[in-house]
């Protein structure tokens, strides 16, 4: 399915109106508006190839209908999203779940939707069919190196495939842990994780990054052997400049501080990308900003300090992508949601006066300081957003849009209502 | 120290043409404007007279200057508040910090301030200079008779207290738990605890409430007697229809979910009131919505939604207060942060458009009721609730007009800068 | 595949003499033996039918070999367990994992094995394949009284079985809630659940039980429609007499103090059942007492003391079942780790001097209450779980005598290595 | 007040019979017994001279009788401790509550008892009454750099102190952070403290060890500028070899995994020294081994593991310290319990069958790995404890003679019932 330009131009006639009183009633209180807009129409979010399809839990899953089938499918899932919101300009694929037959027709596929390929991962978190070793007792961390053997040429391979389509990141979580007080020796498990991540360090290309990700619990219950920012940042310190952390916002203890954490990778140089989701309780895979928009502003707070700090390009810099699972929505509906927030928190904290932020952090002025955050994070940016959309030829509301032109229906259409795509 | 009326129009005169611009935007979308302009002028948050000097911990304290350094300061600063705010029409009074030594003189003084007084507190968690018995190891739990009847007779003491003064409500906090296994006999310390508050509860003048406010831990940190919502909802019950839950947002353990039990509490006719504020780890007492405001913008969808179900009147049939700690800010400007927070999670509530979302719900539409209710809390309402205060005789900013009358310098001047408020 | 006596009796000559040299200097110090030894003896902790089979995550599972292909094969599983144990004396069956054919021959091999059937479980948190309804979004709570309807209709099928084979009781684990703000009206969610379960509760014969189940969150992550002993109390008084709280260890916020809830269930006499397992994080379903053996011991401390008070019968008055999920483990192996740790905590427990404890926590003596419950809990008491076991004609130490006799291997060989049992 | 040696032996004279039964038993079984004997008469813990007076939340205090007055009265009961248990050899003076008025007279003291200096503790946490500048909003961190100055000063003094007491490091544990969103720069404040550490690194003698403590939260509520081991363990690589990180068991978030912290700060061999407690929800300060002492001997079993693959001294390399609080004990008998705990704890860890775990672990045989820790757990070691504190000198069960000999009563009727002790 395709959503035809005029279309979207249709329907943003007839709500434009509307979006212009409020955007000029906001604009009048923005001093940088123009900066801000391009930042906002610069500012991309990949989309992972797995996340297209329902996802569930150990107790169940309730596939809906018109999933992707094949991978040229998923595609096309980003491409609508991407022609909705004009801010999933990327797809991020799974080996082996996207294993592409060709190369060349992927990549002319992707480019017609406008999309390019971020960050590749791998998988050593579950058996495949044909695979000769299981990664039952982990896999980089394992002790036997016929097992870390297998995991680290996955990882080469999926490095292959990234070469191909045009990719320049692995990102490489690991589940290895244990699940039992004494069924690992840490130290060990540690030195034989750091051995395989040389081994797949040594086969990136001069341009490219490793994102090592890390998560403190889950499918492993006692330890993870890669389980929070200091260990990641460990391993990444060991490898080298071209290893860096990810961090996904749902892999933390409770009441973890995390944009502390974004701020402190960023010091050291070595943040290198972003999983967006949200949770309460664990590693629950939510809707972006559903569940804590404040703490996803204050993350975009520190971002931008960080990378401001450091002269990075907001889009390019760092690695942006959603990892969330759909229980409940319809996936592309979740997806679109996902976006908005993360791109309503990142205006709000390009809205912040940094110069009055930091003449109150000097002063010790902390009422103050708490009023400039709030100032910007209680600023309906929607008309802010929906405009920088409205300029790269996007819908200005993208969920409606979707609904109207009945994109589920016709996806049901097309592919069925028994489809399951591959994935969580 | 007094804020004259015309200074506040003063303020209000030059700040008004922004005002009105950002509003009349506002209101264009809001159906229901009128009455939720009326809800948010009625809708009025007691302040507690230990929240009005600096906070501490067991580690230390850092008073600031200007602190009340008796009760008539004390109303003097909440009249300071409310003549800003026009939302703090109340002091909930503490004993034995407050008692008063001339009822007729105290109510004289808080009327001319526009005060009423709210729940009053009483104090079986620290031992007074004067008492008989030590509360180390409880108060109404506790295994010696004469220790129950010392705490019980001075909840009557607080009563009489609230009689003269015209309160309505007593708010019975209870320290009582243990730190370590096997201390306590939980179902004795229970029965023991519930036959004391009988004996309180038989002292209750017929119009009046008892709220039992339950905590997850601390001051004991193994076990705490009336230690979560069900607790609290047995004791209430077992007590009878003057017996009410009361919540204090950081009374709970992590991640729990406030919102529904408030929901459920309201369900069972058992929610009796609200302690404001804000927490990342435990009972921080930071200001309100400084931490969490998407949690306290769905507490109030709950509020609204259960009590509108219950046809309960919003400013009068619950008791709302704030109970913070103020360890690095000025007191009087964390509490007007606190309700300007509060005024505005309930204007945000007021707008969810509750017939869609009880569509989108009976639809199962997921998305859909995220929507709405995301539509609702990113609504910029900070015109709303200015108006309400203008209509009321408020300032359009009170913490900004607090700065620039210097009020504190003022207070400072009067009352020294080395003063120590009662309180924690 | 069955163990015959006369290799339980081998190993246990063998290993005898060490084991009476244990006990023998154990015994000395123990008031009470006889009767200890009786209550172990009597004690029986029943295996659910779906621990079994290797468990996993939505990560993946990494099934062993030798899993039980029919309800007939996990029968054989728990009379090996039991064979070895003697302490496994019932299975607890799920329905529709666990439909009988024929109950007739069902009850006499269980008989064969000396195992009786302990409470049926039932499952509305999954679609089966000739499902007319989907529990997409919730079962008792759904807004759709059709879905309602079957909900309900399959829990009266599931006590139709229990009756045939000779259960008493039903346990009813609601998966229903919700994943975001806004998805449900808690209130009527909660209404819509209390009603299915009256009308489950009307089918229930007059002398069964119901067990209602709570859990704090998974699968859905922002409410749960039961999800705290709190709930699970109103449900259960609302419903009547034959309705009971069951605790599941790992369906708890952080940090609860579980023990406290045991206690008080007790004292309102509304505890039902126990599911016994393990967690650092969340419902991680770890062997019991792997990883908080104190804690585990706590709570058998206010089992008893709440029992006793009572006058209740430790073996058959509540309901005493593993809950867990053996991921990594042989589930074999792991389920006689769980039954001996929880037999230990049991027999620590039966040590406590209650007397010396009622006596220091009636003179806030709180050392010296910590001094007897870990002085019981120090106590190595293995010997003496292990004579009750002997006594019962069970293995000294079972997961030896299952090592040494190859089981796994032999299941292996008659089932083969790539079964995989129904179940999570 | 002092224990003459005659009154412990006669104590353990009338004891001994019954423990050396006892001891017989359980020696049978353990094969490397005298080594084991060994190390745990070496084993020393300190005690800090805070910890000697009853502690308190910021709720409230309860003191108990004969509290210490001067530095010379904590010297006198940690004396008494030492004499007692024989694993008490070492006192952790705190700066300012601890000045030494005459080094000499209290060096010559605490020999006169058997007690060594062990680490210096400063504080930049509170403010002194002759204090220059306010600690309020941070020490090393401060905005400030004459604040930050006033703190490095300070802790070159305490430095100076515990020269001239023989000392051989520096505990510093800051409370620097922030209570609210905005009003840190995370990045800034951890460069400044950075900066400041470095100006007290370069005042350390060539023989001297600095800990950076680290904690997650309290009395900051937001966030915490030494927050976690990651963050500690970045402040210790950038000051360089004599800077280590402390832990201290009660600073962690929720479900913290301490001993694989443990076993990674030693693996890079940073790991410093230890604070003793045990925590249910936060820094509670409870007694060593009271809540989970399962997790206390795991932590042995990675420091035994660790620092023997190191070939470190288990006695002299670490430093060993209990840091509680006592709000509800008498604070010398919850010193005895928690040196107690440890001890059991050490002494169950070093029983660990370390080749055969090592073989488990390379066979990924998980349930053998629980077995054999769960083996050495589960095994009663307190003879062995009382063995080795007997042939130190010390009683065989030192709380039970505390009691016999009236050891607080005696200290009531020297210092009075009305003393408070400095610390928290």
């Amino acid at each position: 399915m395709n959503i035809e330009k005029y279309k979207i131009e249709e329907y943003n006639q007839q709500a434009k109106a509307k979006h212009v009183r409020k955007l000029e009633s906001l604009v009048e209180d923005i001093n940088n508006y123009h900066e801000v807009l391009e930042k906002l129409i610069d500012f991309q979010i990949a989309i992972p190839s797995w996340a297209l399809g329902s996802g569930g839990t150990r107790f169940g899953r309730f596939p809906g209908g018109g999933e992707p089938r094949s991978l040229e499918e998923k595609i096309e899932d980003v491409g609508l999203l991407h022609a909705l919101n004009q801010s999933s300009g990327a797809i991020s694929l799974h080996i082996p779940w996207d294993v592409p037959k060709n190369y060349q027709s992927i990549k002319t596929l992707a480019a017609q939707y406008g999309l390019g390929f971020d960050a590749m991962n791998s998988n050593t978190f579950q058996d495949q069919p044909d695979q000769t070793f299981s990664y039952k007792f982990g896999s980089m961390q394992h002790v036997d190196a016929a097992v870390r053997k297998q995991a680290v040429q996955h990882n080469i391979e999926v490095i292959q495939h990234g070469i191909e389509l045009g990719s320049k990141s692995l990102t490489v979580w690991l589940s290895d842990g244990s699940c039992f007080p004494g069924q690992l020796n840490f130290r060990k498990a540690f030195q034989r994780t750091l051995e395989s991540l040389q081994e797949v360090y040594a086969a990136l290309p001069a341009d490219w990054k490793i994102f090592v990700e890390y998560k403190a619990f889950e499918p492993n219950f006692y330890s993870t052997t890669v389980g929070d920012w200091g260990q990641s940042l460990l391993y990444a310190n060991k490898l080298g400049p071209k290893a860096y952390t990810l961090v996904d916002l749902g892999h933390h203890l409770p009441n973890a501080n995390i944009e502390q954490i974004v701020s402190l990778l960023l010091m050291e140089g070595k943040l290198g990308g972003f999983h967006f989701n949200d949770s309460k309780y664990g590693d629950d895979d939510l809707t972006a900003g559903s569940i804590k928009p404040y703490q996803l502003f204050l993350i975009f707070n520190e971002l931008i300090e960080g990378m401001d700090a450091r002269k990075m390009n907001h889009a390019t810099d760092l690695g942006w992508m959603i990892d969330a699972s759909h229980n409940v929505k319809d996936p592309l509906e979740d997806l679109l949601q996902s976006v908005e927030a993360i791109m309503l928190a990142y205006a709000q904290a390009l809205l912040v006066d940094r110069k009055a932020l930091s003449a109150a952090q000097e002063d010790n002025d902390v009422a103050k300081a708490q009023e400039i955050l709030q100032a910007a994070f209680r600023t309906d940016v929607r008309p802010l957003v929906a405009e920088a959309r409205l300029r790269a030829g996007g819908a200005l509301n993208p969920i409606e849009l979707y609904r109207s032109l009945n994109v589920r229906g016709e996806l049901i259409k097309e592919r069925g209502s028994k489809t399951v795509a591959t994935g969580l």
